[in-house]
């Protein structure tokens, strides 16, 4: 296949976030590909059931190879033909022409354009499952990882960008865990539904086909792996629009990962950091700084991924049995999804997989409002014995004595007879360290850990 | 609960599509009861754990009804506090406190905003989901009836906007059905994982419960019959994003059906109309004129929806363990998606329940071209006996020379005895008869028919 | 004007980011009274030039009133006819028939559906562009006397989330000032364009008003004060999308200026604070905690904005001369951009107004890193005598060493005989200080100020 | 400059919508070599100042060539980098370094990557500008012209995809004509306000070019002949939403005149078609197709564009001096926009410019409601002369009879005495010629051709 130069493509910031793997299967190259490889099971099904030679089949089938296209020529056809397949068959048949000159009039037989490109978008679709199966098998494995390393490890809860309570840093993998589970069982049930066949001729009824339709149709599907839908889906796009969702719905999750771990790296927080990489993120006049460079890859994927999104279900109003505009606009931002997620998926795994926990600065912010974010846990013990609404008054009071006099609230708190009376130093100390008012953090994070554990929420186990 | 006047509120043109039931769901009123229905759970699951007293349950609960409300201080509350929650449990600890000042003190016991709001939310969409189910049950009903009653009409299917090949007007009717079964199985897929608890307390821990607190989690959850989550979700948004890709699908594939029907009814294409209603869609003084008054509602839902869907995904990106503006934006969104989609359903049921039929008119555009739409299935025909080549080009040819002469096509084939020697005038006229050219489309309306058939396509059997 | 029941209108969050004057101009009210307003104008220039008797005028004006205008039955004409103009003009009919009969015949006279509502709604974004503008004004001048008063105050700048070097918090006022100076200017050059008449008849061409159509046209137009564009507009919404897009704009402004502010609210940073308020944004059991509310509502409107901007976009490929679902979906869209505009605009206009600024953590966080920030100035003056290479190398020696040992810059560097031959420690101190390493930040801020006190910047002066 | 394969690139569909010069500017070489001169220029504008030595400069300019760069290493840098001006000054350093390593010193010298990729971008930005001024000229001539030629041609006009009344062919065109002179407005305001250097160094400050800077932002800005902002606006995004605003924008028109050329070019309505081209469109099997292929990459850019627009404005809510996400947004969505406005003006030219339109057409449909449109010309002269009412009652009738027996309204009416004692039969002829109920559309397509005349609506003269 010629390789069109650089100034035709122009997407050179695009590997920002983007894996080999994912964008190999969406590459130019992969595109036609997917639609070679649709003729070539194409010729082989309607040899099986007679409605192209037999003999037609070898040189069709060899001739399926994106090496022997011609880039540049396609791109134009594509222009003023409307789709890509138009000159991808013109092209097809000519290779084929080269070697068997019948059987060069059996290339796409029955087929419209539209069979073509939505079966080798299916094909894709495929593999896109796979990647991304897999990549959310090693994230929640990171995940996981981290969640049973950092279970008890305490840290600060955060509302409103404001400390709240204490967590544990464990209980910050575990919610992101349990949503990465989720989006692996919705990847499941969408690649059941996405994975069919499209295949319907010019309008939609197999007409020239005639009543060899059905049989070739079976026979296309088994020979690519591919369900036999009801009926053919040109202008019915709510397969694509539902992957395009999914795809989406996950780059959300990853982009709220990527804001979480970005804000915890502020320089002021200083409690996480993207793992060290040569040349990442650093900066040799400014050695304090260490950029959230993966996370900012990811979040900018999550900026434009809820767009494209909209894209793909504004496409989903289409005219009759074949559209205008709709389809077409798909061609951009599915592929784009499917590698934007794939991207921020390994960006994602590649950060959570390594990365830098200051454990010290974690117990620092714990410390930093002087135990103000562990009134509560005082005044419920304290409530235990005197009432809530006096305890409530009492430490209230007090929070408000040490933001205005710079004490500790242990300082403020120990000092007042009305507390100590029911609360020992000890006891005092104990409800003021953060690991003793985590909660159900615990808990919360074996629950995850075993929704992960379970066999069942590994996509292809 | 007093009613805020129309200048606050302003949705004057919301009602163009939206379905009494469904605005109902998301009207003010029912986002406070859900709220305060919630609130009441709380209250009883709290009691039965022995966290409040038992005494306090009777007064708290028949507090929590949105009658007692005061709307316009609501409001007013949420704009300071910056949600609903705040005032809404200032309001229903005052109400409480008229008949029990110590069982006041209980309200709300353990629960942070955010639970509130959300598991209300969920509330919502339970009642929305059934809603949707039975009204997608509806709507795929009548769809079968007419893919069933015009499985054979012949119709004119369109590409591009241009004529192509025959159809049926079944097949039509059995392509929406059959993208209808699918969202059928999504929303009940959706359904599973959305509708779970929300409770977490100030920082997600539920610290403040203590011990108690699974125990009340899982009794709140039994309460209020949602299922009870590996651990709360108050920045994890995956659920609601999926609600709201879910109504956009929907939406988007409602979208398609009334483009469809709308072009169907356009002056010169006359083949579909809305159901007559008085003062709809009609005008006095252009009788000729059938406005596709619900089309167009549907289209306008279609067109927005993508970006409701989108503003949600965007909220997606959520800040530590409670955000600052993602969860906001989700606030008028969501309901907005639920409502469109609710009323598009309603719409296109409607429609397609009453739509007329013009079988004249389809007959009529049938011929419009002179019979070159059959002119593959004479060529196929002829290829039988002369070789496609052959038949390709003499096809061709007379097509050509119908075009330029205004005759038809049968009258060129017919006059020509390379045709004529090979097919007899009638095998000719059946050649070109359109319902002769429909290929696969009564077997797909079937396919289609059966799948609306099986028991397990039915959402809630 | 009856007042329909909150389940009916159901936004009950909306008012989280609004203001009471925007609200108003934007209320369901308003937009039947701005209706209400074009039809007393259009009877008035049609009796002016004869087109309608003179003596029906008085009893049209004066039933030009939406205190007489049932809205519950509007809602329902509406969604039967598909717009609110066909209920309203039979409302306003019958209202006129009460008082005169023959004065009935002439309401609405030569004008379509479309021009009624069209117009309206340019009347409401006059007073929209009003109230922006004044809104604008203010906030200017707001930030204008911040930008002055901190006008030297050192901060930190931050890239990537990282402290990068020193800025002072004048400049970012002066910053979010200088863009507001071109959203005044944008909005100036928008109201130019939009502030015309909608006036076409049923198909865009006056017919109906014969050889008196361009007089009513300018007459009407006089009337409103509106200028008469070359042609009515019905289906090319260039204008509508150009309004909807410049409140966009201004939001995206607002949320940056949002997020910088509630970033530098974090419990960690703590520069600045929103102004506090009784019952906003505070937490009696977490005094620590002071949240950004005002922040959060402006955040929440940037997250919805693009979206709706997106909405009335889309709405542009509308149909021949009056469209199907495109016109429709700016119904809800444009509405809420203006009243999310003038509500994120009074919110950051109130917390510049009276922000909290604290200068001690200001100064602390400047020396967070220690004299890191500063390794750059040292390297320059180092530079100018020994080489910027050698003067690089022994700076980034320095801060590692800084880095390693927890010592300051300026410990390790004024040990440095290295150093200290060419800096004395004076000089040394001189330049660890952080105001004098501001660069142009003074300058800038004057550039802005001076921008801003140039009449011309003023929208309406 | 290397070209990288194809799969790394993968837009093979991109071309579908897009101009060799627009893709041009924003090919990735171009992109790069933007950057390239913006290096150049600071050399220079460096140099003058002294703050650098002149030496230095011909070794830089010389390096600065796309040429020199090796794109897989730029891209792979990017990744790791977070940009793309990382990578770039890198290669650029070592290319300078090959001919003279003291010079090498000085590349990039004061600036931060952000103002070498935003200037870059800007300068894109001035290209793109001047390929839409011209081609919005030559889409604007086009469209007066054929707004000139069919002036007076009788069309049916359409609401709601129903026929209404008359309109004039050259109303359509004056429409959108006068609707893309408003666009040349809007894209010449926007230039003014986005031709403006970035250049802020790391923090915004240009602290490390000290006194210097003010003289060579200045020098910087007069090389590359862009305006110097009041300050650099590196979170203030704005400029860049508008000008993504502005692009939106005229898509959205281009796309409302495809959606009305591809319905008047359905096979049933045939008033138009997209001029005739080899391989464009056409089907060698059904030779009535004319698909519109260059309507349908329009409609495609229409959908995409509102949403590219919302991925840049979502980007506007950027953090402090230099942001994580918001910025790297635009990076792929701006250059789309443009390109798809080059593309989608095209195209649309290039259609009108030729377009094919069928009068006889134009006239059947006219005649289609056989002269129901015209009932309200007949009604309007009668009333004249019996009273409007009595006029419509009868009119309203004669249109039904005409209706439901299929006669023409001319039948209906020259048969009843009650019109014909008023009105003579040449009278009613006359009535019922569309040509003479066009109302002010002559008018209107002279306003527009008036309003495109005056040398001021030409962007650049």
């Amino acid at each position: 296949m010629s390789e069109p130069t650089f100034s035709a493509a122009g997407r050179l910031t695009d590997l920002v976030c983007g894996t080999r793997e994912m964008n190999a299967v969406w590459s130019a190259r992969q595109i036609v590909q997917s639609m070679l490889d649709v003729e070539a099971a194409l010729a082989r099904a309607s040899a099986l059931h007679g409605v192209i030679p037999v003999a037609a089949v070898e040189a069709i089938v060899a001739a399926c190879n994106a090496d022997f296209i011609d880039a540049d020529a396609l791109m134009a056809g594509a222009a003023s033909g409307g789709n890509l397949a138009i000159p991808l068959v013109k092209q097809l048949t000519a290779v084929v022409k080269l070697k068997d000159a019948d059987a060069a009039k059996y290339v796409h037989w029955g087929a419209t354009s539209q069979d073509i490109i939505d079966t080798g978008t299916v094909l894709q679709l495929r593999a896109t499952f796979d990647l991304l199966e897999a990549g959310l098998n090693e994230a929640c494995d990171a995940l996981a990882l981290q969640a049973q390393k950092y279970r008890g490890t305490p840290a600060i809860g955060r509302t409103w960008l404001q400390q709240a309570l204490p967590i544990t840093l464990g209980l910050k993998f575990a919610q992101w865990l349990d949503a990465l589970i989720r989006h692996r069982e919705r990847l499941a049930q969408c690649r059941a539904r996405v994975l069919v066949l499209q295949f319907g001729g010019a309008a939609g009824t197999l007409a020239s086909l005639r009543d060899k339709a059905p049989l070739i149709a079976q026979a296309l599907a088994d020979d690519l792996k591919l369900q036999l839908p009801s009926l053919p889906w040109h202008t019915q796009r709510d397969r694509i629009a539902e992957a395009a969702a999914c795809f989406g719905m996950l780059i959300g999750t990853l982009g709220k990962i990527a804001r979480d771990i970005s804000l915890q790296m502020q320089t002021e927080v200083g409690e996480l950091a993207e793992p060290a990489a040569a040349g990442k993120g650093g900066s040799s006049t400014m050695p304090h700084k260490r950029n959230p460079v993966g996370c900012a890859a990811v979040l900018t994927a999550a900026m434009r991924a809820p767009n494209l999104v909209a894209i793909v279900f504004s496409g989903m109003v289409q005219e009759h049995e074949r559209a205008l505009g709709g389809w077409q606009a798909e061609w951009e931002a599915l592929p784009d999804l499917a590698r934007l997620t794939g991207g921020a998926l390994a960006q994602i795994t590649a950060i959570v997989s390594n990365i830098e926990v200051n454990t010290e600065r974690l117990a620092a912010n714990l410390g930093f409002t002087h135990g103000l974010i562990l009134g509560e846990a005082v005044m419920l013990a304290l409530g235990d014995r005197i009432g809530r609404l006096e305890a409530h008054t009492l430490v209230e009071h007090a929070s408000k004595q040490a933001v205005a006099t710079g004490a500790t609230l242990y300082d403020v708190l120990s000092n007042d007879e009305r507390v100590t009376q029911h609360l020992s130093l000890v006891q005092l100390q104990a409800l003021l360290d953060p690991a003793n008012y985590a909660g159900q953090a615990h808990a919360f994070v074996d629950a995850a850990l075993l929704l992960h554990r379970r066999p069942s929420s590994r996509s292809r186990p």
